[in-house]
């Protein structure tokens, strides 16, 4: 039971009302859900999550997650009325600039938001990947542990919409933490079946519940409105609170608990409707509630002290489980010195010492190898120097290389399968055919904090991602993308498979670092940087075929790559070059074969490998300047790609050696040649440019 | 019963052999499906399906979509064998340069495929807008005939596989076709539990058919595995075909026959491995086939004339079958003159002769309109003239304007709600919060061939849809998006609700048309051009906040929007402009303000309104340069996204007023002036360009 008082019911009407005063005050936003969850809202905050709003990023914390976004206020109330910091102006200051209360949460913008949602679906695929990283960071850092003992031991807590079950990406998500097993993660769904064409029930009308036990989660209903005209609504907090404390007893499932209520509840006249979910209810109707809840329908933002003091007493049990909690993580640091050695470097956000020496070089070989597969050889060697670093692959890990080599599957026991074993705190990542549910997962785990993932597919899924991928970027979060197959070089499966837009379409993305490497050891070097940057996300562009692994005693050197761009094949003559090859990945092998050609002619030709434009543009001008000399007019770029934004590098003189339409199924080397990526195509572009 | 004698038998282990032994010349491909599903996919082509090989676009036939479209030889050797044009030949060009038979289906490539597919959860989610189709256009042509008595009834079969059924667009997709109740649709999920990383236990353990009847579908169980080990495997033909005829009697449901089978069989070792999924067999493995089944292993693509002979007697079966629909179809025609003269127009691929007279026009108004309020006023007129067209939204009609005033919903009697009325042949499409599954319906929608479709959501959430988008571009599908709340513009929900980085992805996309109309006018006469196009996708996107009405007396012509870019405000001195102010959409404002504060100072300024830069790259050369002269190098790009890609048009001396990073939530004004969207701003641009 919740054991609430007149305090707490006075605390969930004081909700409702500034729920409504604050987007009445703005004239837009969503008053309706964060009315009628008040209750849920106040109950997790208050009486379930185990939290210390005097420490927002405290370890110990259980994590909350709300992927009903448009619902900001439904946290950012609670977040005033707990204690994180947020004041009454700032809910005043709602949806305006510069306010600490923008339209959707955002994570690292407002202290106790663990995340950026709004995109429906994404909020509740991330959270099973803080599941999923729960898991992964206990067996990391105390795996010997008895369940519900240990300092890295935490919940993830979740209020989910409509909107959100019926976005693809919660299938994909929740089906796999069914399958996972997330016995640390609770949903609530809140089935108000209002959405903005009003009633659900003109596009949606599958049994949800059914759905999750499909998924193998532990599913529990709570049916607040007793009957069907709401006549007798009745908010029960016990019911709710005992369907959620439910879960606490099934260890080896998620849970999800299908709450069933009234939107707007108790708006008079606009409770259940589409209008209540995103518009301003109006002064009449707001000051009808008001009336109704018996609080003055003159004044707005009515917090009575005794109110706010009684909400606020959850920081003094938050201090007080942090201070258990703390004598729990000192004696886990006594026990464990290396594992605390680990957590300190991971929390300082610093990648290891061995990082560079542990990479391994790749020697010089016309015939080579795919930078798939370097990419591959890669991850197995940093796996026991940077033990944070995991991931996986959406069913194609043997096409993407991404398993570390002899690494554990992270899969419950019993779901080990000839090909993979594992266990619980295993490190290989089996998204199954899911990329949009992967790119949320990673979100997620890296969200989390405390381990790095990485998660591959073809590039030209990238499509599939690109909503996480976005999210990534927003929120900053240092995900890897492991994308092979990255051009028609994959061959015969054709122009469904064949990327050709996407290495200009993920460039578009404010934030993500694009880097398509051009050998073995670009791959390696790339993933250095990659793994050294804690700010965002990355995508590392591979090719499915074999290219040739430059010998670096007579070409530039790999260091290079963490410029984004370097010269390659420096041009025979003193001075200026007569022209610039510039070019990415598997191409820039034609380039090299190119300028040996031109240099035959007498052009004195220099190559640059582009492996990423954004590193490039972060280097100095001068930088820059030494690699692409201003005055160097006659410039090609070289990329299996359209062309889109290579302008920018080649200028109105430049040309393009570029491709502008889909792909064909076919042997690579055929479609390289058909399609006009060859040594004398550059060759051609080259004097045309000057 | 399926009453199959010897020669089918025969003909089904020819089916297994014959895909065997086209993966093993190529080289690569996925034997493994086509080899264990020959017997649905002959029993489907022999005994279910309604088709008429000689005539593979005849109105009447049901329609064939294999989700799993890297088993492409499931369907290509039974367009063979039931003789739709392909050959042996064409069958050992499997996978190679210029042959009918690329590693995925390709429409409008090979005769009988009906879709591409090959991205997995594409085509069953089509398939759901295939099936939508189907109601709709028996609606619109024939809508008083009983069930089953049309020429315009047909069914649609899906061969889906786990990959399938894993992606989110299969949720979204057949959620909403439970919803629907369609009947006309079948899917069979070959359950092999194997995919690239093997055993599908890894990541997969969700009860497919309990899942689907909480979506509301009939589904059927057939096993083939009497036990684990696959020891006492049965291939049980007429249980199969029980399964799929029990949908006939389940006419307000979508059937799901849920069928257990074992991956490559009876290949003796590779049998139910990942291996033979998407390997070759080998040499040795394929003979170790043929000799099971009783064929000369030392032999190739073997096929006896008596097999041949009997398989190719479904000829005979479809055109009796479509003699039949003739005279039914010509009994319709002679019954219903307006209706087959609609018929005529629309298989003859013409846009209404009334298009232009009945578009809007609107009256200049300095306020103006939001360009969204422009498209639904525009839809609404074009209700009456074009009645293929019809179309919805992802739960955000009343955002998207994507609803023609008084038309009715398509929508089961039952499920009607208070805010929209309707019936199974309505037009207003509702699609729930299911962005990609709208895209991919949109396809399917599009492919059966009939009707016009147009689907609506946000522009930021286009990136959910980008598989389908892509696929629509693929297919050349004439699909047409309405994305509105299209830049920062859209204001207070911030940066995960604001396009930056869309305009300029969709733009790489080959094939597809991105349309930014400045006002209105442009709106209506986008539209038009739109509609006027039949060659593939279209992507409207519609400022949410008013934009002015340009005085066409005084501005540039609005006929000037089919050629992609015109000179909307002439500079005031002859001879070539100063500089060149390059806009869309919402910037065009800017623009124009601009260009009035430069011609004070002088400065002769000339202001080209750019909604279509596809279209405008397909004007001839004169056109072109007209617009933009050569000798005009002062240039300024002026649009509220990413400056990627507007190099191309203003070159190396231009300028980009763009925006290079993530929005944030405030008023759009605000947003705008924080973001240097600003005369000044364009003023400043012009200057630095000069």
């Amino acid at each position: 039971k919740a054991g609430w008082g007149d305090l707490d019911v006075r605390a969930v009407d004081t909700v409702r009302l500034l729920a409504a005063d604050a987007v009445q005050k703005v004239g837009n936003g969503h008053p309706g859900t964060a009315m009628s969850l008040a209750p849920l809202a106040y109950l997790l905050y208050q009486n379930v999550m185990t939290h210390d709003p005097s420490d927002p990023t405290w370890l110990g914390r259980d994590r909350f997650v709300l992927s009903c976004g448009h619902s900001s206020l439904t946290q950012y109330i609670q977040l005033y009325l707990s204690g994180y910091g947020l004041g009454l102006d700032d809910l005043k200051a709602l949806r305006t600039w510069g306010s600490q209360t923008p339209g959707h949460p955002e994570v690292h913008h407002t202290p106790g938001v663990e995340i950026t949602t709004g995109p429906l679906g994404s909020g509740l695929a991330s959270a099973v990947g803080m599941a999923m990283a729960q898991r992964r960071q206990r067996g990391l850092f105390d795996p010997d542990a008895k369940p519900g003992t240990s300092p890295f031991d935490h919940h993830v807590y979740v209020i989910a919409s409509d909107g959100d079950m019926q976005e693809g990406v919660s299938h994909e998500a929740c089906a796999l933490a069914g399958h996972q097993e997330l016995g640390n993660l609770t949903v609530v769904y809140d089935a108000n079946q209002i959405s903005i064409e009003d009633d659900t029930d003109i596009a949606f009308s599958e049994d949800v519940a059914a759905r999750f036990e499909a998924y193998g989660w532990h599913v529990v209903e709570v049916d607040w409105r007793q009957d069907a005209d709401g006549a007798t609504y009745v908010e029960d907090v016990d019911a709710l609170l005992a369907a959620i404390r439910s879960g606490d007893r099934v260890s080896d499932k998620p849970t999800l608990v299908v709450l069933h209520t009234i939107i707007a509840w108790p708006a008079p006249t606009k409770q259940n409707t589409g209008k209540s979910h995103g518009s301003a209810l109006g002064d009449e109707e707001v000051g009808a509630t008001k009336e109704l809840l018996g609080f003055d329908p003159k004044k707005s933002f009515t917090v009575e002290p005794a109110v706010l003091k009684h909400a606020r007493d959850v920081v003094k049990r938050g201090k007080a489980a942090h201070r258990e909690w703390d004598k729990s993580f000192k004696a886990w640091c006594k026990a464990n010195p290396d594992r605390a050695e680990l957590l300190d470097r991971i929390l300082a956000g610093k990648a290891p010492a061995g990082l560079q020496k542990a990479l391994p070089t790749f020697p010089a070989d016309e015939k080579g190898v795919a930078t798939r597969a370097a990419s591959g050889k890669v991850l197995t060697a940093l796996a026991d120097v940077m033990p944070e670093l995991w991931g996986g692959s959406a069913d194609l890990a043997e096409s993407n290389n991404t398993t570390m080599e002899g690494q554990p599957s992270f899969i419950p026991k019993g779901k080990q399968t000839r090909e993979w074993k594992g266990g619980p705190y295993g490190r290989t990542l089996h998204f199954g055919i899911r990329e949009n549910g992967m790119g949320m997962i990673l979100n997620g785990i890296a969200l989390e904090g405390l381990t790095r993932p990485y998660g591959g597919t073809f590039l030209v899924f990238s499509d599939y991602m690109r909503p996480a991928v976005r999210l990534a970027s927003i929120q900053q979060a240092p995900v890897t993308y492991v994308w092979t197959h990255d051009s028609i070089g994959l061959g015969e499966d054709g122009p469904t498979h064949q990327p050709i837009e996407h290495l200009a379409a993920l460039r578009a993305i404010p934030g993500l670092d694009v880097v398509r490497p051009a050998d073995a050891n670009e791959t390696a070097a790339a993933w250095a940087q990659i793994l050294t940057n804690t700010d965002g996300p990355a995508a590392l562009c591979l090719t499915r075929q074999p290219v040739p692994t430059w010998d670096r005693t007579k070409l530039g050197k790999v260091s290079g790559v963490a410029k984004g761009a370097y010269v390659l094949v420096e041009e025979s003559r003193a001075g200026d070059p007569d022209v610039i090859l510039v070019a990415t990945g598997s191409e820039v092998q034609l380039a090299v074969r190119a300028a040996e050609r031109l240099e035959k002619s007498k052009v004195a030709t220099r190559v640059v490998s582009m492996p990423c434009r954004e590193w490039f543009e972060k280097q100095s001008r001068s930088y820059q300047d030494k690699v692409l000399p201003p005055a160097v007019r006659a410039r090609v770029s070289v990329e299996a790609g359209v062309s889109m934004g290579w302008h920018d590098v080649v200028g109105d003189a430049g040309r393009c050696v570029s491709i502008e339409h889909f792909g064909a199924s076919a042997d690579q080397a055929t479609l390289f040649r058909e399609f006009g990526f060859t040594p004398e195509a550059v060759v051609k572009a080259a004097k045309d440019s000057m």
